[in-house]
């Protein structure tokens, strides 16, 4: 299959063996019945590290620079409570900004609930890696990949450098 | 009451004595008018400052660190003119960004208006307190207020590290 | 006229001469088409740089602190490909951002194409003038201009610190 993906759970709770993963699995899933539109896609690798910046960032950087992923989604983390600093581990790492993600992600979300707009969601590049910070809830999970799955196989051509993947309208 | 509110107007001609403060009594109206729906807020503390960053980063900064106000609003000085900082005095300060925020008001703001696409307004977490910048009209805030009580609430909350405010959806 | 306007081609392809140059002579007539909606205004200026950061900044810096241009479009490298820097030359030089006015490209682009939110376009201000990074397609030159207009006649008086054009209704 042409694209790596990597799915990072970030969890106090699942980290510390509290709780299980309700998260993951189902990003799992997501990904795998996404694979067609994808191009093809298979998850090469899942992790889970609680909620600490030091710990997002090393599993960020093994996956992008070492591993060489082409998609890693996060997981949890996003929101306003003083433990949620996904976006803020994910903004050291990237080097280029993908708002536009960010802001499909957002607006599909807010048909279905208006606590979308507590998303914190960050997503950028980092090498050939995509990066994009996805909520915990297994359902938001599955939403999200919704409104990226129409762009999302011309994103990862483009980050390898693609350039037959230069869309005739908007490059 | 649950929630302590600060509301800080920023204006050269207010702050100067040149003319009447006109947002700020309409930001106070509106928050007590929304105080049921944010479970409880009151009107903590009012201020004028001119547009100048040092003065606005100093209410901001003894707002959340000193007086650890829950909720603070910023009236003005989010156009485009050389005078207005409130966005990037704001930035300085917080240590998180919350751009869902910012969508809701946006989306909501152009229903109203396409000039509301001049608004810069920034919003995030210091501490324990959300910083939300809304423009100096007062019938804008009235409609950025609006856009965000569906989920204003449970943000304060989260704040306060309210672990039972985990949205199911949305965490 | 009032206002100058000057346009810049980021491309490898045009830049080597491997190719023509055709978002460039459309976003002028794009800007020519709209000078009446804009209160006047005329392009002063065209280049052409290559995908390179300092190239870019160069002409962004000179064009706005030396030419005192009021509006400054920039085509292309706005993507997800390895060359694609426009935005990080943009946000070196920009010292306020103007997130409403890629609010409304993105919300208009998209009605056209999902493939919209591969954009990843930034806007701001350096001193008095206004930068905005559009994408490299011709049609989405005019669609992104398009969804501007309404607002950018005062977007361009306002930082020129006209106090009448405080809007009413959002300042
Ligand atoms: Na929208």
């Amino acid at each position: 299959s042409e694209f790596k993906v990597a799915i990072l759970t970030v969890s106090d709770t699942v980290a510390s063996g509290a709780g299980p993963d309700r998260s993951g699995p189902r990003a799992v899933s997501v990904v795998n019945s996404s694979s067609e539109k994808l191009g093809g896609a298979r998850v090469a690798a899942t992790a889970v590290v609680p909620d600490e910046i030091p710990k997002i960032k090393e599993a960020l950087e093994r996956w992008s620079d070492v591993d060489k992923m082409d998609l890693i989604l996060t997981l949890g983390g996003t929101g306003f409570t003083p433990r949620d600093v996904t976006p803020e581990a994910t903004k050291e790492v990237i080097q280029k900004e993908t708002p536009g993600l960010l802001y499909v992600m957002m607006q599909e979300s807010l048909k279905v609930t208006p606590f979308a707009m507590l998303s914190r969601s960050a997503a950028g590049i980092r090498g050939s890696t995509l990066i994009i910070n996805m909520p915990g809830n297994p359902n938001a999970v599955a939403e999200c990949m919704e409104a990226l799955l129409p762009a999302l196989k011309h994103a990862l051509k483009q980050i390898k450098g693609d350039k037959r993947e230069k869309h005739p309208r908007h490059v």
